[in-house]
């Protein structure tokens, strides 16, 4: 009974996010994965061989949904060439507008939210979806398909999923150079960075509990200028400078 | 047999840190947790009172070290205060240096890295302490404090400090001050911050296994100018120039 209700399919790519989708859609038993595209026809063994494969547009078969997982330059020109009208067609980037697909069948944007890696398991259970789609009835059946992914599914537009993306910029990429700068002043002063991890997986943990505003701890808080020009005393280049502008950032936002 | 070894401990401060470090003397078996200090003698909730405490330096008891978790202005004229010559006093803090410390007694500094925060509870056992005392026997008995109170230990001296202060500041506090970007960002555009807890979660997950230099991703990394500029074109202030200064920090390092 319950096939008759199975979400059909087809995922495009084979890059980081595509390792990913395709795990999360073979376990769910609401999908039926029927298909994967990938231009590079080689083995890959981050992909589980038994889903049937082709690099040929013309051989992607008919299916409910499909989910083009690749590099935002690609989506533009990938979709165009898709020359069938059914299904809804949706892509996966923070970054691209939903008209950046130019096929002629429904469009919609699935965007997991998370840094992927191949190599890094991750539950997409705990992965957050933001989708958008062209109409209602489109909407509902993506909506489906997420909450077969995710416990955490999100109604986003194309504007707010461009405001998402920088949030994501923030929270995730320069926090990550925040960690990889202290990383460096470990090995360039001879300790173990290992003394900070830690401190940095309570950094995010705190988060759970308490608004990064409340959080907050540290000399720029307390505009402690003693602390902040010693500090200063001692870093260089773009570390100097990104300690400076951030601790700026920091004052203004407690002390004015 | 074991009382013989025990090490006597008398806390000075009321603080953070002394809450936390309160907590570990009474679970440690191997530690007597004599005296409590506190210039504030209100009883407070999260203190075990059953620990004695004085707010007069004279009634100061004798014990083997004297741990002192008080705001770093105060750590010289404290010090200076202590009339007494035996034992082992030690200051807690990541900034000062160990001649911060002007009694007549031996010196030393005992830093847990860490943020506290009175209402979130931590295991010690996890925070990395970093130690340093003027002489070998000084340092042993150091030693084996923290190795009661941690199972991370470093010997870290005032320079090596001072730098893994500075390297905690950029691992929390500023990217702690990025989240709060994020979430400000959220909030202007009417989306819940919510969304991005998995992704920061993530970003100090993946440190344990990865280096943060292995670890980064993102438009910066790539050197990708237009989904720079796109983002640039939806920032003002200090949103703004601080994403300018951190992915041209990101690009100087992957990119050069």
């Amino acid at each position: 009974m319950y096939l008759r209700y199975m979400i059909k399919v087809v995922l495009i790519g084979d890059g980081n996010v595509a390792v990913h989708l395709a795990k999360a859609f073979s376990k769910s038993s609401f999908i039926q994965f029927l298909q994967r595209f990938s231009r590079n026809n080689k083995n890959d063994p981050y992909f589980n061989n038994s889903i049937p494969k082709t690099n040929i547009i013309a051989h992607i078969v008919k299916a409910d949904i499909y989910v083009i997982a690749i590099s935002d330059d690609s989506i533009n020109q990938f979709s165009k060439d898709l020359n069938f009208t059914h299904g809804l067609v949706v892509h996966t980037s923070g970054s691209m507008p939903l008209s950046a697909l130019q096929c002629n069948s429904n469009k919609g944007v699935l965007y997991p939210l998370q840094t992927f890696s191949k190599e890094q398991s991750l539950d997409f259970k705990n992965i957050p979806i933001a989708i958008e789609a062209e109409n209602e009835p489109d909407y509902n059946l993506l909506e489906k398909l997420a909450n077969n992914l995710s416990q955490f599914t999100y109604r986003i537009d194309t504007d707010q999923r461009k405001k998402l993306h920088v949030a994501a910029v923030f929270a995730n990429n320069f926090s990550n150079h925040m960690f990889q700068i202290a990383e460096e002043i470990c090995h360039e002063n001879n300790f173990s960075f290992s003394i900070l991890k830690p401190l940095i997986l309570e950094t995010a943990n705190k988060i759970g509990n308490l608004s990064p505003e409340i959080a907050q701890t540290g000399p720029a808080k307390r505009n402690d200028q003693k602390v902040i020009k010693n500090h200063l005393d001692q870093l260089k280049n773009n570390q100097k400078e990104i300690y400076k502008l951030v601790t700026e950032s920091i004052i203004k936002k407690y002390n004015s």
